[in-house]
């Protein structure tokens, strides 16, 4: 064993879940609709205990809480819900309902702190549960110990439909990433799991009626009936729906594996491996294919108790449909104009299967027609533009165009996205209440078990507070700073965004000592939207264990780098805060240097070797455009031509990464040629 | 939110889990008995399979190895067994034996490595489950990819009874705390889980017979009959008994508070919430007793199919039944003439009892008496010298002295100790065979489930490694050299050893940076044996969120440092091991400044302060002495007052903390004054 080397690191810097400072009132996430602070705090230590009132069935839900103290504080505590009637939170609540809840079950809470102990008081269960973790949210520290600052907090979500999308398919999620995802959600009030089931690339769930579904079309990779179960009652005790995905008649090669009869065209057909849109498409002109959907639908309609089943309906090209004769038979002789109108025939005739089966039907945008009947529900994944049309002709929908979070986008740029998005035109009071919500989609092309927690934590956290708080709620500032805490928290829940982290860059180095790798990794992103596609081939086997992987979809030491040279551009800049710009500079300048050995014969880490010699010259330029800058002097022509050609590599992706600290310095270098 | 601060970290020197070295043969623990290198490797890439020859039942165990060499390297792999006869992997076993395992089960197993593949052989499914974690042992990675060398392993192990004892009474263990702990316990192959689960603290097991057991005795904090069920069957897909332990008749208050009838003073009881010995004890002399008893163990037999029962039976002190003129009776009358006696008398009753069950009786060093016959087990608290003592009377033995882990000792100490240990006198070989292995404690007086991985492991992969492996396998630097490669290993199947460490770090710290407290904590430990109950009143509410609960049992960072003092007192040291003490000490010396804002007002910090000035006044003074040797100098009168009284204060423990430099400064400081 070596001696432990020192090596500078930078820390990013983050609160503490429990902050001991006196403003942990602010750091709930959502923020709540009212929060009104009082005199005086309600000390947490080894006599906490909580008491149910109403309904004795709420007494696991008060364990859990317990369980969920005992573990952010570190103190012991009875587990137990108490019955002494005089404890330190009451949990009073009328109603509990354990039929499957509907998607318009009142959440709202009022929960009250004193000095002498805690009320949380709602309706329903799902009202005390949204309560609990305002609560444990709130649950701070000072000189003497964990407290809880008195206030009263009156809150309700502003939409009720608050989802996160997971794809299962394209790349399999077990059912522990299921359920982890799920404890994340309800600590930031998401009440819906849409859960994607079917794909091009697997389908995920056991079926025994058509058990050559999952035999074939998964590898083996999928839920059992009992694990569905499991997650839908998972997902319930935690106030969350389930909504089911199975796409169709698109992207359905891996039904057809099994059961090419219901298909287009002839088959056979295999799992797909690559990404993209497949010509594979159900056959809408077949009876069987009706009789086939209706016994599927009966089957899944009682394993997904959920009022809604999501059809998906997405990307038909329609190929298969033109090159079979009979369906263009078909559609001649019942007068189909077109390829969307015989998707909407199709649609139709799901439909009638759904409602026989007591389902209402939700699916993407193109399941939107005219001939289609008002209660079915638009997913929008084109825009807010869509979403508003298809209201105003009164038809219910919920967006995620802006909210998906394999875009690899900003928390910031998924928070300015509102349903209801008043610079596209004012709205109907009628139409605004038929937008039902959002949902942040996680599909699956390149996340695995491993690092699917750090593509949706913490930004969805971001999404979840713009669908329940206040549309006035804005100051981005003010999110990152919040995000940052929630982010933590939501780790003792059991995500593995912030772990998971570490553990491949380990991995990855593959050495002693990964810290240099760190901070290169601590100021990259992976590149945006669809370019990772075109960056090289990647299929379902690809493995998913480079840089590119672990990075952060958002570099907060990036974001911070840009606020320093802002302040430092405006003058506005502490003498505190030059040093820090100078240390970090200082770090960057000498990383390239400690990474060698790590990048020698290291396959895991192609292409990082230029991304990381340019950290370090962008590092000497932008301390070098510090000096210009300070001292008032000019540029040389051979400084002018070098850094614009530094920078112009530099900002080029490589190993499907993106330098983020390229812009600020470029903003820099622009000051210093003024 | 603040600009990432920069500090100086010290990153303990770590392999990797996988270790790009062509040694990564060498880093299996526990070391096989037999393994011969050949030339070649088998590449590991999204093509590898695993196919089953013989037993299809095991295909469950093939698609959880596929898992975790998904999980190990980051390459999606299709998980489940392969219909192919010709696979990376072939798995070949003759029987599969589903019911309980016996505790002589045959676990050998022969793996074969070639460049075209590579064969699992062994008799049975446990010999399959040990050669598994062989090979995903040896998985390790070169400039092309990840890989296993060719090699032919032949192994099995030397003691049959290899456990982990935890007792889940004194503080409460969750379930998926159980369930970590037997992942890792299989990985490093052992094979019995002793569960104790009664104490004066805690009664943790539903029973309907007798429900006030566990509805009176536990604080609700108990495993239903179901959860039991489930661990049983976790831990027999592992190839792990689970051995469970009543203790009787004494440690036995929470059976009274519901049950006061069964014991020998009247009661009323209490859950015992301090640690100690409790005089509290079963009335031997009544039929009612046994009657009791007969009913529970008739429940628990079926609830536990292990053939082995473990009836506690340590630390009776009798003041209960001196104190029964009743007892005092009934020992007259049947010429008992101790209370050793009569608890013989009482375990033969026991033993009675659990024979018409179908249990074996396994018991602490105070069941061994002549009066009881030769097929109990006794398993040794009190040492070697006991165990030897019985072995050669015939009787069946198993080891724990020198394996308790609560008693916050070396890897290396455990190392050392053996179950048969020759330099207490040769055993015969009869003998010998009585002694079936040994066990690791964790006893639960201060751990939680937030600490409680980080007091077991890696430590127990040391015990893990005396158990299985030659008695001849002894090296310890060698050994601590593969402890922290199998610890990181350990936490890939989801044990929480080094990410809790930074989780407590961090909320103690309560803080933005928790940098210089890591410096700090990285070189103390907990204080040893039983002082830890000295320093403090602790009770089983006593939360355990402080700086002793984090740091870890043994520093790797002070034995480093003591490796490196001792090769500069030596004179071999080289010019970077020189640089690396000149920077830790330069790193510890200003550690102090950079303490003093997490140590103000922080509640969690009482008593740190002092040893946080210590550890940088140590290193001031180490770097003095180094100065002065250097220098052939000889240290001043001052300096001589001064530096003994800082190194005497600095030795003492504070927080239940030793400051563990300190011993290596000493000898440097020795050295100085000759």
């Amino acid at each position: 064993m070596k001696m432990p080397s020192i090596r500078v690191f930078i820390i990013t810097a983050m609160l503490s879940v429990l902050t001991p400072i006196a403003m942990v009132a602010q750091n709930v996430m959502p923020r709540p609709s009212q929060m009104e602070k009082k005199d005086g705090i309600l000390r947490i230590d080894s006599s906490f205990t909580i008491s149910v009132h109403g309904q004795q069935k709420l007494e696991a839900l008060a364990e859990r809480t317990l369980v969920r103290l005992q573990k952010l504080t570190g103190i012991p505590l009875s587990t137990k819900a108490s019955k002494n009637p005089r404890t330190t939170l009451e949990m009073v609540c009328d109603k509990y309902d354990e039929k499957p809840q509907l998607f318009n079950t009142d959440e709202s809470y009022m929960l009250a702190v004193t000095s002498e102990g805690a009320q949380l008081k709602a309706a329903t269960r799902q009202g005390i549960l949204r309560g609990i973790e305002t609560f444990l949210q709130l649950v701070g520290r000072d000189a003497s110990g964990f407290y809880v600052t008195s206030m009263n907090v009156n809150d309700s979500p502003r939409f009720q439909w608050r989802g996160l999308h997971i794809d299962a398919c394209r790349h399999w999620m077990p059912v522990d990433v299921i359920k982890r995802n799920l404890d994340g959600m309800a600590l930031v009030k998401m009440n819906v799991l849409h859960w994607h089931l079917s794909e091009d690339q697997g389908f995920r769930v056991e079926s025994k009626r058509f058990p050559k579904l999952h035999e074939m079309g998964s590898d083996g990779n999928y839920y059992t009936q009992d694990q569905v179960r499991e997650i839908v009652a998972y997902a319930a005790e935690r106030g969350i729906r389930v909504v089911p995905e199975f796409d169709m008649p698109g992207h359905t090669s891996a039904w057809f594996v099994g059961y090419p009869e219901i298909a287009s065209a002839p088959g056979p057909y295999q799992i797909v491996r690559k990404w993209g849109v497949f010509d594979a498409s159900m056959d809408p002109t077949r009876e069987e294919t009706y009789k086939f959907l209706d016994d599927f639908i009966r089957e899944m309609s009682k394993l997904f108790p959920d009022e809604y089943f999501h059809i998906g309906g997405d990307e038909v090209t329609g190929k298969h449909w033109d090159q079979n004769s009979a369906i263009q038979e078909f559609k001649r002789k019942n007068s189909i104009a077109d390829n969307h109108a015989l998707q909407a025939y199709f649609n139709k005739r799901i439909l009638a299967i759904l409602k026989k089966h007591g389902k209402k039907m939700i699916g993407w945008d193109e399941i939107f027609h005219p001939d289609l009947p008002k209660d079915i529900v638009v997913h929008s994944w084109r825009g807010q533009k869509y979403l508003a049309k298809s209201a105003e002709q009164g038809y219910q929908g919920i967006l995620s165009a802006g909210f998906y979070l394999d875009h690899i986008k900003t928390a910031a740029f998924h928070y300015a996205v509102d349903p209801i998005d008043s610079t596209i035109g004012a709205l109907s009071a009628e139409a605004q209440s038929k937008i039902l919500g959002g949902e942040a989609c996680m599909w699956a092309e390149y996340v695995s078990p491993e690092n699917v927690d750090s593509r949706i934590w913490p930004r969805a956290a971001a999404i979840a507070e713009r669908l329940w708080s206040r549309a006035t709620v804005r100051d981005v500032d003010e999110m990152y700073r919040r995000l940052e805490i929630v982010s933590k928290h939501l780790e003792t829940v059991g995500l593995t965004h912030r772990t998971s982290y570490a553990q491949m860059l380990e991995r990855i180095a593959g050495s002693n000592d990964y810290a240099p790798l760190k901070v290169l990794c601590d100021v990259v992103e992976p590149v945006k939207n669809y370019d990772r596609g075109r960056t090289r081939p990647h299929t379902q086997f690809t493995p998913l264990n480079r840089l590119v992987d672990a990075a952060r979809p958002e570099s907060d030491a990036a974001r911070e780098f840009n606020r320093l040279v802002d302040e430092y551009l405006t003058g506005k800049i502490s003498n505190a805060r030059m040093n820090t710009l100078n240390e970090t500079l200082s770090l960057w300048k000498g990383n390239h240097a400690r990474m060698e050995s790590l990048l020698s014969g290291n396959f895991l880490m192609g292409d990082i070797d230029s991304l990381s010699r340019d950290l370090s010259d962008v590092a000497v330029i932008a301390a070098k455009l510090v000096e210009v800058l300070d001292s008032r002097t000019v540029l040389t022509d051979g400084q002018r031509t070098l850094y614009t050609k530094v920078l112009e590599r530099a900002e080029k992706q490589r190993a499907a990464l993106l330098l983020m600290i390229v812009p600020s310095v470029k903003k820099m270098y622009s000051v210093a040629l003024q």
